[in-house]
């Protein structure tokens, strides 16, 4: 990973759609160019170990490395650490496959030996060949806490995997994150040579929030005035991946791309009106809430989001280069 | 795991060879008749993971486990965490089986949460369906040191697997052993209802000898007055399984079943002279020095020592439940 030169891009990430998008960059944004940032509100320590599932989604797709059928985890996976934990009566819900706790022991080992997790993340982004520079929001502990009707507070893994993302939600809180810095890979990215701030598919709630909630960040987002462009994580009234549309049936939101861009227009403003966001971007399914999107401040772009193959996450990674380039050139 | 009823019988261990024995006992003699302790001072903290090589061997061979092809780690054992580990740059010297890491990560988490090792032990063999008392020598830190000629002092493991035992040996220490207290367990089965402490083919220095060296021990098996009856670990010049053959050679000593006599005699005496040892188990090869053996004040019984099938594990425990009743008989 490069360090010397400026990026020109900054994108967010949390799970899955979040690391599509990424993915679609690095191929056409060299190393020095873009910065990945990856939410660790879902981290946590499980049998000992500090998993960190938003930041090895991103780290084994860039390297290539990642588990397209299951979504999660590494390619080639086998589970025989797992049946073994669960015949001696260990906590098995959680899904630990083989290879993967590779990099949960390494990971644990440098923390305990006084690593930040910056530094446990570029380690592992050598060993693994990537060259894109990612970093974690934070190197500060910050876990989100699921406020849910019927069960009370839950973490964020026992919610979205032990329970399989089955109780109702009322909302969500964030622990650590008021005293949580920003890690320095992500504020050295917020430079006057950033041209643009981009947002894939990922979850408003567990994903996005997290990471701009940090001290600080839009401060330092609006005073770099670069565009924030995000892409609508539902379309078609569904969430791509995970829980974001039934979370957002659960608060009263609407399923619906109209929904997201109202949670961002409320949480964070239009730049149009002084506020953070500049441009939406939606896929062509719903392009017929194009006109009320535009109507909470947002520049909007319709194209195809949903990234199957390897070409759309390229091509959507294009779009949003020409947006951002669109929105920098406007007035 | 019963605890009420005294046992008759104490068993102690290092790794292969005395848990072979301690099969053989198992089978013979009820949960309550007999307790198992084992070796710890080939315990190390690797990867951040409390690993404890013997008493897994132990629990392994008891719980029917253990890998008989490779004579450590567990059965259908795969190694995919370690083919990641080392493709991330870990430590991958130590072969460390994806079903074996289950045992490692429930261990550490629970001294880490302040269980005592024998905890530990109770609830794995809970787990691992063992009905006989197996406990830790003791529940504290203690360390193999490993004086070489060339390389200064290795830790047991460095020396034993990293290093092949490779390095010639010129001693042995154990740190942490003189603050060490005997674990309860170990104790408990000191008792005026034990009538043998038996010793399997274990490694004298590295298996055995620590376990003896334990502050109160020898006092407290002298107290009790039974009788303690060793198999020796060399059979025809060999060692039975692991370095010890080579570790005599480096120190000076015959290496034969004589050698390991004359180290038990001239460290811990024949019971007959005031000393601690009373029966020594010679293997039919090495019968001609019946006569050396008896010389030092031990009773001597020939028989075959080497275990290749459960019947001959079996039929070795037999023998010595045998000369120990032989030696208790005698006035």
């Amino acid at each position: 990973m490069s360090a010397d030169i400026e990026p020109a891009y900054l994108a967010l990430s949390g799970g899955v759609g979040g690391a599509k998008l990424i993915l679609g960059l690095s191929k056409i944004l060299a190393p020095e160019e873009v910065t990945f940032v990856t939410n660790t509100a879902d981290d946590f320590v499980h049998l000992g170990l500090n998993i960190c599932p938003d930041l090895d989604t991103v780290l084994y797709t860039l390297a290539d490395w990642n588990n397209q059928e299951l979504g999660w985890g590494q390619t080639d996976e086998t589970w025989h650490f797992l049946q073994a934990l669960d015949r001696l009566g260990g906590e098995s819900w959680f899904k630990l496959g083989d290879r993967d706790l590779a990099t949960h022991l390494i990971r644990t080992q440098m923390l305990r030996q006084g690593a930040r997790l910056s530094e446990v993340v570029s380690h592992l982004g050598g060993k693994m060949g990537i060259r894109h520079r990612v970093a974690p929001m934070t190197d500060d502990p910050v876990s989100t806490l699921v406020h849910t009707r019927d069960q009370g507070d839950l973490s964020f893994q026992h919610y979205f995997v032990r329970d399989r993302c089955e109780p109702a939600v009322t909302g969500f809180s964030f622990s650590g994150l008021a005293a949580a810095q920003p890690s320095a890979g992500f504020m050295a990215a917020i430079t006057p040579a950033l041209r643009a701030l981009l947002i894939g598919p990922s979850n408003p709630f567990v994903s996005v929030d997290p990471i701009l909630a940090l001290p600080g960040v839009t401060e330092r987002i609006k005073q770099a005035g670069v565009p924030l462009i995000l892409v609508s994580n539902i379309v078609g009234g569904e969430a791509l991946k995970g829980p974001a549309a039934k979370m957002m049936h659960e608060l009263g939101m609407p399923q619906t791309a109209l929904g997201v861009a109202q949670h961002y227009a409320s949480k964070y403003g239009a730049a149009s009106q002084g506020g953070l966001v500049s441009g939406f971007v939606l896929d062509a399914k719903d392009k017929a809430m194009a006109g009320q999107i535009e109507a909470l401040g947002f520049a909007v772009t319709v194209t195809n989001t949903v990234m199957v193959t390897l070409a759309d996450r390229v091509q959507l990674a294009r779009q949003l280069l020409e947006f951002a380039q669109a929105l920098e050139a406007a007035p």
